[in-house]
């Protein structure tokens, strides 16, 4: 009960953003010593940062990536083209900073915290991993619910937790970030069910799979939608009968990054997909929410487009881990450093153009 | 002479690269635990990288950005929207450190070398700036050529001998950058030539110019053609004739870095207008070349088309300076650290996947 307040304070206590309410972004920007937009995206990104934290002292000191892993029983149907162990395997690798995420996140200068959300298997507590375990591994989607509806509530305040505590040691922004083999699977069945697209479009190959596990998996999410019957205006049911304890974490999150006026990082496919319940939960989470990337997996357009986000790299990553996620961390960066540290036409004693557009 | 030797022999130093020539960058990036090619481009920067430098320690240390400054007579025609002092009052704003470029390069982790290639104005010799002056402005290219045939290889030089003097503080990986009022103009002069689009196509706003504005420079374009009737086949010609001083800089640089198997970041509109004459000079500069970003000045896909890149980044930035050169040059870097620190399938324990492709 006192998990389910802390799930229900956390969405009320969530904020609209207003972009730029009072023009002083774009003042500052129109003053700076250059031609007017030649900034491009980087702008927005600054507007959209210094929005969130509603304030013009807009410095990017404490970045966190947090991946969150977990199990899924459907992995037993033969939809992921790696064994379930992997999941267990990869927390220890990011542990050990030899990881994607573990490079990516030091060449960005973040934190990378993990958070168990239910790998199906026991970790002895060390330094930058959380445990908060729902459960070992989700059961099978093909034959029932991934979970109990009280589990999903679980789930999401697994990562508003996991936010809330980090708070302590600093978060000016967030990245998210997923493990959890055949993960992609209750990823394209919410993404069907909250976007409404056929199962084929966002369907696609995870790890590796071939046309005939594309098939197959296709087969099994079909079957986990026929036997569960998600009902697509109600997210928390979506999570519990076809999602995952990791995905209901980024999730929850995104809620807790929201609450506290964060912004966040949307990385791939997974937490795309975790991003539309969180929206569909509370969608004012949405103006904290900005896309890294477009994945290559199948069907990470339709759920964007869903969102509204523009992403902003394109470089045909399809890993997760919340490696997509720490790269676009880096550009936003960039863009309120442009805010923060440039110099005026005047400071810079700078002419202003001759000819008014 | 001496300087004309400087040209001569550093294009004739010039190799080619090949691709991965052993397959060990491929057998590595295979081992890693990861699934196969769920890097995307990052394994393509990777790739990239190690195969210029020829080793399997491709660590990037030094990062420079080049950013070369000239002046151009062509401004007398209204063909920009700032006037042409601002050329002398950015390099100071380089040198001072609040300019985007500056910004950025800090971000990136990158020194940032203004070479002063033709500049109307003198400068104090400070630290960050080479005075390597070919002349004070071109002359305007509505009325002849912009410089002597001889001054074209000047320019050049500007380029191969920053590069050089740079070597002794160390680089790795170079950035393209520019500055020069009015330097779209004869950029679109030289693609114009060098791809054979129409002017219409490959003309744009600059730094802000109006539909008239643009009309009036497209029509200045026009007339310089006609007026020096550059020839298509003689890159120096072209140059020479509808270039510039940081034009040729940079081209020069190209020229450079090459013949000393360092990779380099293209900007924008004015460092690909000039990487086409390097390319032209020496077709194997090419395999050195990496296109940063696509700008949204009018025409630049055409010259990146004609160069055969794929840009690295998309962020509607038109500013030039080097800024999205050093942007992707961080993606770079991302990339080559992933190939350099990560740990493999075998190394972390990681099984690997059982579903063969």
């Amino acid at each position: 009960m006192a998990a389910m307040k802390l799930f229900s304070k956390t969405i009320e206590n969530i904020e609209k953003v207003s972009i730029d309410s009072d023009g002083s972004i774009k003042d500052r920007f129109n003053k700076l010593a250059i031609p007017t937009g030649s900034l491009g995206r980087l702008e927005e990104f600054a507007t959209i940062y210094a929005s969130i934290k509603g304030s013009s002292d807009a410095t990017i000191r404490h970045k966190v990536v947090f991946t969150m892993a977990g199990d899924h029983g459907v992995s037993s149907e033969g939809v992921s083209a790696f064994p379930q162990e992997v999941t267990r395997q990869m927390v220890k690798n990011f542990l050990d900073g030899g990881a994607t995420i573990s490079v990516l996140a030091r060449h960005a200068g973040a934190r990378v915290v993990v958070v168990d959300c239910g790998v199906k298997a026991d970790f002895e507590p060390v330094h930058g991993l959380k445990i908060k375990k729902v459960g070992y591994g989700t059961d099978n989607i093909a034959r029932g619910p991934a979970m109990s509806r009280e589990q999903a509530i679980k789930s999401l305040e697994t990562g508003i937790e996991a936010f809330d505590e980090e708070l302590l040691n600093g978060i000016d922004i967030v990245a998210t970030g997923d493990m959890g083999i055949a993960n992609t699977t209750p990823s394209s069945a919410i993404i069907a069910c909250l976007t409404g697209a056929d199962l084929s479009k966002v369907t696609g190959r995870g790890t590796g799979l071939d046309d005939k596990g594309v098939e197959r998996k296709t087969n099994v999410i079909k079957t986990a939608l026929s036997v569960n019957k998600p009902d697509p205006s109600d997210p928390i049911d979506v999570l519990s009968k076809v999602g995952g304890f990791e995905i209901g974490g980024i999730a929850g999150l995104c809620l807790a990054a929201a609450r506290h006026r964060t912004p966040v990082l949307i990385d791939g496919f997974i937490s795309t997909a975790a991003a539309l319940i969180a929206c569909a939960i509370e969608p004012k989470v949405n103006d904290y929410l900005i896309s890294a990337h477009t994945s290559t997996e199948n069907g990470h357009k339709i759920a964007l487009e869903k969102l509204q986000k523009n992403p902003i790299l394109n470089l045909d990553l399809r890993l997760g881990e919340g490696t997509g996620a720490v790269l676009a961390m880096s550009l936003i960066e960039a863009g309120v450093k442009t805010f923060t540290q440039m110099t005026t036409f005047s400071e810079a004693g700078v002419s202003t153009p001759r000819v008014e557009k």
